[in-house]
């Protein structure tokens, strides 16, 4: 690609590369999770958020479990300025929560931050500067002495405003830019902040590092975190705080190896957004670990709601690929993954299975308040049997036999192809009915009784056919038989193979039942019939007869033997029938 | 969370875990890059693509620089079959690109996949079957040796009927859902199919390892790309492939890492379409890598062209923040980014930087087709004086004082946040118009002139002061000097301090100038104001008359001064300025 030459690795590798992190397979408890969706999401939108909207914001990220709060910049807007005394005056703090505040390290924004704090109990003073070599070349022109000292001062006046303020406010330093930043010289700021603050076990100090530009491949980040963790200064009494970006694509990674390579806590924001490429992903962090059998300590179990609130107060959306929310991370469109989710489905209602292993769904859809109904098979012109059987079963209790499901799939995908659209399951079952269940033509049943002779059945069906209202008769081994030997006699019918199963429907009490017929031509050729009634014989009939109106030719053979009954046998039959 | 004892790790640590390959930093050459869109993609939308949408998509891919192209499994469905055939007949296969057909290992199915192949010059056949435990255990219901035996036997009937056909295809093996399959197994299954081919230097097979769901943290999977890397048979003769998804949304990282353990290729996707959380999107692995300096072997330099014709024919979107190609991923709303960056662009401008280094911008925006101007600095209430100044700079040639763009910055803030929406450069140039350039109220400027006598300038300027037209007088050490004395004495005004500049403007050949005032007062309060003109002493009084009249109580300052001057004069200063 042109323009490549002018380019070049913009980050820097630690003096000693440990990757021994790289032997732990997966963090082992959830980090401390602060959000920063009320100060990075904000400032990134194209429409900030209002004051209502933050304040809706905030009590979601409450009661999803957030124990740390970034609030906002409050010297920085008069907006957030406002919203954080509105949670103060309004009690919106519970005690266990604690609300952060970010500032850049200048004398008349931090005592502004100050002035924004009073009367809250828990506060994390977040304060910054920029230390990467680009930013001290082209932005500051200033030496690493001069900008250490920023950093230095800042954290003195954030020691000196919280005494006067007889306060108990914890301190978190960011050497913002930190992966532009060469780390023997982060790490030097970083602890000239730390001598400052001289932390202790009662009151720990947070250093946080932040990919304000992703830079890296994740691995390499790790390596950063892992030299940082290994060389700060009061280290026991640290909290070591990370803070990924995205324009790699690799937050998500960055967050979870930077966990195996020391770190404690995690800043990011729900969904990802925030600045260019958004923040890290903090559901996917801690849904990753959910997945893995780590308990995240947050809740995402109504996860619809959350993109919705997110959604509506951001104006943002959540994308259809979104891990663990969008609208399509639990379908299957096509047939082979539907097959395989289908039997997974009932290996586990066998109960076999402790743990979830459901191939093609790294969770249970449910563990996210999705279902199974809508969210996972789905139907268009690239689905199979295993989808569409799946549909019929758990919409409608509808369990046909395996070769109709194929011959059924047929039909719904060609539905689909032709309307060009996705498949709901209402549509799906009236494809079903129009094709297995309400075929009434060319004969119509109208009627049918059966009687034992001896040790033969004899029945008789009333049907209409071709405008004629006609009886059959017919003798058989059992009724069923003798009503389909009354069909296939008059009209010359001759069947090779015929497979039959029949079970209750699971709708309702009225216990109705239903029957599904194949039957097998000379030639080969499978026609399929269905049939619902609260008798099982009657259902039975009726999926007979749709099987033998489908069969190839069926139309003519009525035609061509149009058969007559004497009108007073057809009354008679009415009348024993009970028909008038 | 609720059922968090439901989850377990669902993969395997290969027998020997080598996590070496994290000591190197980058990739430092493109893989070979296969598009998966039509297939994958395909299979995974609401909407399947039509024909021409599939042609169309497919010669968007060929002009990017893709080699290898899965154009389909079709034997799965008539209109993938179309589509190759449709390939094939309009000759539509460069000699430089293979394209992919998948097939599962099915008699039936690769017979009808060989005859969809039929005229195609180079071709990869792509055989695949699934391995993994759960698989296994829920789907095939078949052992360990049986599943290898479906491998085998698709491998021998692939080579069948290559020879048969006397065509030259490669072949390529995925174990399906490698990421939940023993690495052990896998290995011992891609043996068996790499036995059955004996691949050689002159006609390589491909080894494709897809994450069908992604399991584990990157690096875990790195590591089981490098045991298969280490021990397939005929590795020299092997293209060991990854087809990462996304579940965990380290897709790009698996991808990446995958390169560094000993991956040949990579399967992918433009924007990471496909089933579920989709595939691993090539478009940021690929711009990782130019983003690095290495050179990714594809064009993305028309990144919008790309955009448009990937939402049309998918019918889906790229999101704000996807990586490279989203609409906000160069975007800086906060005023602190705006700064930096404007300074990082002057500091490019200076031209002492050969590589791009800009603060915030991880790329250059013109080398994906990207514009400074409309995706960059974008101004909201969050902006502030570094943007809204690179906006009026960029856009309209206006360089104002460094204190005026901070005056400036509050109006546009102003505006922004009370129409609570974004500005675009031309409403903010109308912020400056009606601010800083069309001020003519209280004090009207309608002529001028000035006169040397001896030593010292005079200035008479005639304005409309409150409705009536005076003539003001005034002496100085310099033109501008007269005129503002003969102001300032005129209304009693008394300046503190005052900042002036001006420069051309960069805009046609008509060469004006642009002057501007920041004036003031004895309580410390300054105000600014702008002027236009061909002549750089009328665009400087202009710009003085627009400071004199924002200062606070002119307007109560002219009334109270109610100055008048004679008519006879006024009509005879007219004349010599030559207006009647």
């Amino acid at each position: 690609m042109r323009n490549v030459e002018h380019y070049k690795k913009g980050y820097y590798m630690p003096p000693v590369v440990d990757m021994s992190w790289a032997y732990k397979d997966c963090p082992d408890k959830a980090p401390v999770w602060c959000s920063v969706d009320l100060r990075d999401g904000n400032q990134a939108l194209i429409i900030p958020m209002s004051l209502d909207e933050k304040i809706e914001f905030y009590k979601t990220l409450v009661a999803m479990g957030f124990k740390e709060i970034e609030v906002g910049f409050p010297a920085a807007s008069e907006t957030e300025y406002e919203f954080l005394r509105y949670l103060v005056e309004h009690d919106m703090i519970p005690d266990d929560v604690t609300v952060q505040v970010l500032t850049q390290a200048r004398e008349h924004i931090i005592r502004k931050t100050f002035e924004a704090l009073q009367g809250v109990k828990n506060a994390i003073v977040h304060v910054y500067n920029s230390t990467s070599f680009a930013q001290r070349q082209q932005v500051f022109r200033m030496s690493k002495e001069e900008i250490k000292q920023i950093a230095v001062d800042g954290a003195k006046l954030l020691q000196r405003l919280t005494d006067e303020a007889g306060a108990d406010y914890r301190f978190e330093y960011s050497p913002e830019s930190f992966t532009g930043t060469e780390p023997e010289y982060a790490l030097e700021v970083c602890n000239a902040v730390l001598d400052v603050w001289k932390p202790t076990a009662d009151r720990k100090a947070i250093i946080n590092l932040p990919s304000t530009v992703q830079m890296s491949m994740p691995h390499v980040f790790a390596a950063q975190i892992a030299y940082m963790s290994q060389n700060l200064k009061y280290r026991d009494n640290v909290v070591l705080s990370v803070h990924p970006h995205n324009d790699r694509g690799t937050g998500v990674a960055d967050a979870e190896m930077a966990l195996l390579a020391g770190a404690d806590r995690v800043e990011g924001t729900l969904f990802g957004n925030g600045e260019r490429t958004g923040n890290v992903d903090i559901v996917t962090v801690a849904m990753n670990m959910f997945a893995l059998g780590v308990d995240p300590q947050l809740d995402f179990s109504n996860m619809p709601k959350l993109v919705d609130t997110y959604e509506r107060v951001t104006r943002m959306h959540v994308h259809p690929r979104q891990p663990y929310a969008g609208q399509l991370v639990f379908a299957a469109f096509s047939g082979s993954h539907q097959d395989a989710i289908a039997k997974g489905m009932h290996f586990r209602e066998e109960g076999n299975e402790q743990y979830w292993t459901c191939p093609y769904l790294y969770i249970d859809p449910h563990d996210v308040g999705r279902t199974y109904d809508s969210d996972v098979i789905r139907i268009n012109s690239q689905s199979g049997k295993g989808g569409v059987g799946f549909i019929m079963e758990q919409n409608y209790g509808i369990d046909m036999p395996k070769k109709m499901r194929e011959d059924f799939s047929y039909f719904v995908k060609s539905v689909s192809d032709h309307k060009h659209q996705e498949l709901k399951p209402a549509e799906i079952y009236d494809v079903f009915e129009q094709n297995y269940l309400n075929v009434g033509w060319p004969l119509k049943v109208e009627n049918f009784f059966v009687q034992k002779f001896g040790g033969q059945w004899i029945g008789k069906i009333l049907v209409k056919a071709d405008e004629e209202e006609v009886i059959l008769e017919g003798r058989g081994n059992g009724q069923l038989n003798a009503i389909s030997n009354a069909i296939c006699e008059a009209y010359g019918i001759e069947i090779d193979n015929l497979v039959y199963s029949e079970h209750d429907l699971d709708r309702g009490s009225d216990s109705r039942g239903i029957a599904y017929f194949g039957l097998t031509d000379k030639q080969g050729r499978t026609t399929w019939g269905a049939g619902v009634d609260t008798d099982t014989m009657t259902a039975s009939i009726f999926a007979f007869i749709t099987a033998i109106n489908r069969m190839e030719g069926m139309a003519q053979r009525v035609r061509f033997r149009h058969l007559t009954s004497d009108p007073a046998a057809v009354s008679e039959f009415k009348a024993i029938a009970g028909q008038h």
